[in-house]
Order: C-alpha cells, then sequence, then structure tokens
C-alpha cells in the first residue's frame, strides 16, 4: 500500500445556513480545500452524509456534488454509516489511494439541518438507530444516550453534575476556532441550571441541530510533487480502521462499553505501531457528555468509569494527558452529523500542522479522530502523524 | 494491485416479501453465499440499497445488518449512488481487497419496497434525481425516462413499437432464470396493447416495484487455498470504473448520451485490455426500453441511434453479438433498486462459470455488468473473466 497525505483541508463555520443548500455548502467547503491542494487533476469525489434523504429528499449525492464544484465526469459516491458517514467516506478515499486505484481524492463531509423543525430532525435521525426495535418506540439518539448516562451514574456511582467538566471544556476550546458554532465559554453553575432534553442529559450535555460541510485532499505520497502544489507542512495517514457493534443497545453484552470503538481504535493502533500514549490530540465523538466518557475508556485512555476523573484532574485539557475536543468538539464546533468526521479530520490536521491557533496543542505530532454511527454502532478511527 | 476473485455467489428470487424486513432479505442473500465460498473469516460487509430511510426509516444499514448475519464488529458501510448503489457497495469490496486492506469481503445489495404504496416507492425514488430542478416539478425516474424515450423517437425517427424487441428479449430470458420476478414471455401484440405508465412507456417498458438481495463474496486470488474453501469455477475482477454525469437531464450537452456509461466502460475497457467486441455477456441497466438502447450505445456496441436495429436484428440474444438481460434484466428478473447491480454481478458469475441453465450464453468468457444510478448520471462499471 502506499502512504497517503493530506494535501488541503478546509471547513466552513458550523451555523445555521437558511440560504443555502446541500451543494452549495459541499461546494463552500470543498474549492478552498482544492485551492489550497494545489492539485493538477482529481480522480474521484467521496461524499458523507446522514439525513440529506430524509429531510431533504435527496439521494445520490456524488453525482449531485461533483457536477456542481465542476467535477462532472469523475468518480463519486455517497458513503453512509450513520453518524459516522463523514469518517467513512474519508476511508473511502483512503482505500482508493492507498491501494492505487486513485491517485488524488477529496472528500467532503455535508449536512443540511436547520432547514426543519427539530421535530423533523430528531425524528430523522432516529433513522441511525435500529428503527424496528428503537426507532419504533420513540427513541431518539438523545435519548438513548440518555439511558447510558442513567446507567452509567449508577453503575460507576457518579453524580450527574460530574459530567459537567465536558462540555466546559468543550466550550472554552471552542472559543478560539472559528468556524465554531459556540465561541462562549460556559460554567459550572450555567450547567447546573440548564434545562433538562432528555434527563439527565441537559442542553449542555448534547449537540446542536446545525448545518456544515467540510473537506480534505488525500494524495499519494510518492505523488506530490507531480500532482500537489502546496507549501503546507504535510500530515500523513498512519491508519483506517472501521469495526461495527449491535445496532441496538439492548443487544449488547456490556451498554457502558463501547466495543466498536475499542476494535477500531486497537485496530488502528496496531496499523500505526502506536499506543494510547503516543496520542498527542484525540478528536472523540462526544455527540453528548456521556459518550465522550465511553470513548475515552474504550480507545484505552481512562480505565472503566475513571474517564471522569480523569477530566476532572485537568488529563483531557491543552496541556493534560489526552487532549480532547480541542477545538471544541461536537458539543461546541457543532455536530452537523454526515460532515463531523471530516470536521475532526480537519481539525486533527491542522492541530498537527501547527495551525490551530488558540487552540494548538503544544507539539503535536500524532492526532486520532474517531467518529461514531448510532450509539457507537458504528467506530471509524483514523491516525495521523506529521511528516 | 492484487487479483480478486469471486469466491461465492447468492440471490434470493425477485418478488415480493410482505413478511419479511430489509435485514431478513440480506441474511438470506448472505449466508449461502458465504457457504459457497467457505470463507474462514469475513474482514467487511459493504451494503448497497437505495431507498431505506426513506421506505423505513432505516440507515446505518452497515451495522445493522452485519450484527443480523453473525458478523459483529466487522467493518461495515453502507454505499449509496442511486440506483447504483449495488455495483458502488461492489466496487468498495474491489477496492478493498484489491488494495490489500482486507482479504474477504461480502458485498449484499438489498431493496425492501412493496411494503409501501407505488406512490410512496415513486416518491421515494425520486431522490435520485435532481430534487431541486427535477423532484420539486413532481418528476419521477420514470417520468424522466419518458421525456427521453420520446426525444430519442423524434431525433432517430424510431416509433414507440420498435422498443419491444427489448422487453420481450428480457422477458423471454427471464422464463430460465428461477430468480427472476416475471417468467413469462411477452408478446409484440401484448406490448402493443400495454397501458401506459408515463407516455410513451408502457407497463412493459418499465421495471416493476419489488423486493430483493443479492450477495458476492470477494477474496484475494493468492489467499483463496488459504481462506476460502470452494469447488467453483473461479471468476476474476477483470475492471472496475465509476464515473458521472449530470444528475439533472436537462444539465447535460446531449440528453440522449450516456456520458457517464460511456466513460466508466471505457475505462473499464483500457483497465482490462479488452474492447466490447470482446464482451460476451453485457448485463445493462435496462430499468426502461430506453436505458437499455442508450446503454449499449454508450458502451461502444451500437452506433448513436442503431441499438433498436442491432436488437431487432437478433444482436442483443443469446447467439448475437452482444448478450444483454440474460437472465432476464432490470425488467422481467426485477429492480429491486439497491440490489440491482449485485444481481447483474452475480448473473454474469453465473454466466462465466457457465452455471445459468437455460438462460446460458455458450462459451461466456468475459462478462460486462453496468449499473446506472437517477438517469445515467452514475454509471458504475465491472468486467469479469473467467480465470
Amino acid at each position: 500500500m502506499r502512504d497517503v497525505v493530506i494535501a488541503g483541508i478546509n471547513a466552513i463555520r458550523v451555523s445555521e445556513y437558511w440560504e443555502r443548500s446541500l451543494r452549495h455548502l459541499a461546494h463552500d467547503a470543498i474549492m478552498p480545500a482544492l485551492e489550497e491542494a494545489g492539485v493538477a487533476r482529481v480522480d474521484a469525489l467521496v461524499v458523507g452524509n446522514t439525513l440529506a434523504p430524509l429531510l431533504a429528499g435527496q439521494g445520490h449525492l456524488g453525482a449531485l456534488i461533483a457536477d456542481f464544484v465542476g467535477l462532472r465526469g469523475v468518480e463519486a459516491v455517497h458513503v453512509d454509516a450513520g453518524d459516522a458517514s463523514g469518517a467513512a467516506a474519508f476511508r473511502w478515499g483512503y482505500m482508493a489511494v492507498a491501494g492505487g486505484l486513485a491517485d488524488v481524492v477529496v472528500v467532503v463531509g455535508v449536512e443540511q439541518m436547520s432547514e426543519r423543525s427539530a421535530e423533523e430532525v430528531n425524528e430523522a435521525h432516529a433513522s441511525v438507530l435500529d428503527q424496528e426495535y428503537e426507532g419504533i418506540h420513540g427513541l431518539t439518539p438523545n435519548a438513548v444516550q440518555a439511558l447510558l448516562m442513567r446507567r452509567y451514574m449508577h453503575e460507576f456511582d457518579v453524580p450527574r453534575e460530574a459530567f459537567a467538566v465536558f462540555p466546559i471544556t468543550a466550550h472554552a476550546n471552542a472559543v478560539g476556532n472559528p468556524n465554531a458554532m459556540f465561541r462562549r465559554a460556559i460554567s459550572e453553575k450555567a450547567y447546573a441550571k440548564a434545562g433538562p432534553v432528555a434527563d439527565p442529559l441537559n442542553m449542555f450535555d448534547v449537540s446542536p441541530i446545525c448545518d456544515g460541510a467540510a473537506a480534505v485532499v488525500l494524495c499519494a505520497a510518492d505523488k506530490m510533487g507531480e500532482l500537489a502544489k502546496t507549501d503546507k507542512p504535510l500530515v500523513r495517514v498512519l491508519a483506517s480502521a472501521v469495526a461495527t457493534d449491535a445496532l441496538a443497545v439492548h443487544d449488547r453484552k456490556d451498554p457502558l462499553f463501547l466495543e466498536a470503538a475499542y476494535l477500531s481504535s486497537h485496530a488502528a493502533y496496531t496499523q500505526a505501531g502506536l499506543t494510547p500514549q503516543d496520542v498527542d490530540v484525540f478528536e472523540l465523538h462526544d455527540s453528548t457528555s456521556i459518550m465522550a466518557a465511553l470513548s475515552l475508556e474504550a480507545c484505552g485512555f481512562a480505565a472503566r468509569g475513571q474517564a471522569i476523573r480523569l477530566a476532572q484532574e485537568g488529563g483531557i485539557g491543552r496541556d493534560g494527558l489526552i487532549p480532547i475536543s480541542t477545538m471544541g468538539g461536537l458539543k461546541a464546533r457543532g455536530n452537523p452529523l454526515g460532515a463531523t468526521g471530516v470536521y475532526q479530520i480537519v481539525e486533527v490536521v491542522q492541530q498537527l500542522r501547527g495551525e490551530a491557533g488558540e487552540c494548538q496543542v503544544p507539539n503535536a505530532r500524532v492526532g486520532m479522530a474517531q467518529n461514531l454511527g448510532g450509539t457507537g454502532a458504528t467506530a471509524v478511527t483514523h491516525i495521523f502523524g506529521r511528516v
């Protein structure tokens, strides 16, 4: 397999774009990424999206977006893995380049949710769960994650307020990220007073309904000189791994252990020849506070039931053991579902390039991005390293 | 890149399965394919599907189906390219094995449409078109293809009745295929009397609303002895190519030329080092009679406006220049959208193995399958050869 490097990145600010449609958002993400990469040609476009069929009646996004951004004719497909679609799309790009089937691939994650009501979005979002066993009972992703949080509080004897450390860290980090939706710090007091969304999850535990698009240009390392003209520091893909778990949470042996996150992160460590101790930045899937805790434990950064203690002891901050949500995470940068996985990758690349501005983690050389689908039923993990 | 061979295939009969849901249909396709392949392990599952989010509120099909067929934990994703999702999913499998990222991959195409009304299905199916320019005006895939047929009749001075040759051939072939939905021959008289669906398309020009699932097991050629125990004749993937065109037909320079079908078929010829003359069997995307004609022309089997003449002179029959729809095609085997591309591949493999029974094309050594999405906006072409 060939080495794969990131030749260009770009993301638009996560927000509500009432006046733009899906194709426009994708365009706004892709064009500056292609320009930064300075690529002579593009062999394929891969789209990550979760809800366009349900929210806009629009499928077949590969051909739609390829044409709209001036790439008519190229190979183009849409990859779906629930909320992990963005990173799953990146994996198609990585496979194509690493395997020698393409030299230059652009991957875009895009989601447009704000045009529809919160009720419509929540119902559509339940399509990432098991419809016949979960959705049919009215469960939504937030509702399932609320059940996990309640169980975690019971199992590990943790009070609700202890979860505050995750959104407080995420919001504090988002202040320095111009692409973040919420560039406001929040306090423990604000967290304690926030209204419930799905008890025990409150407003500051959940990620927002929003729109966004992010793009990454991948290139074969041995073709960079010939096909891409960029003066950006190069970042290489060190590992790429996907794993799954039961879609319905009741079917899992232990609902508080994210088996897919464990499997894909550890497969990635093996591929890269690294351990969790080698990871300088970890963009994890903090769709809710509880998912941040469970991700840290599944990926080997904290023992079972110890993620909150790790966070409270400063372990997840910029100078901590394992900095997470360094640009705001899903919570404060925003969680435009099918785009989120590509935002995470863009942010890891920014950190490794030393371009993260106020959010910069000092001396970041190895970064990991993990995108989860549903209640962690799909986990897509990528590890990146500065060349 | 490594050589990739087909280790196992299976398809269920295309029909209406009121009592089975999507996951059951996928299971029924996958298990016998895995058994035939006799594989020791499966590294990944790829799902092709077009409408499950819209018709069943169910996305995230990779994790769902992986778990249900006993593959919990493996890499699993869903690939969407409109109606070309089945073949696009196969391309993920091919890339993973050819590139060395996986040794054994199972690809399943599955669609469950018959639980919903024809109105609901037609509205959902419009998601493969450009919603903002086509769907919004009430256009459906059949309606757009009717416009193309009308234009073709005008442009090449062809009467409506001349298209009869495509469904008559498809239905005659389907008689010998136990997996076909319609195992009945039809006559020119029946065609002439058939009621309109979207004028000038009549009932025999369009493919049915139906359910189906088909599966293919891919294996690295150099790992066959170690990882798969099958006594079936081996079939190798000689080429794999995807191309796109404008999603909306009005945006194309020439609506009667399927640019994506041209690009992907010719890229595939180049990869395989073959010409159209070398192809013994061509499973094309005859979602309507007009699409069969346009596919033959775009892929180099007939000059512009000459596909019907080719067909009328016996060119598309079992002993003709280029046998098409040899097991009934989309028209008579059935067109379970996201499954169709995998059915086509299963049928080509049956032909190359010499297992097509009454449908067997004598001495078939090279077969091509081409799956189209929307009005040909995505074309996925694969060429296979007997080892």
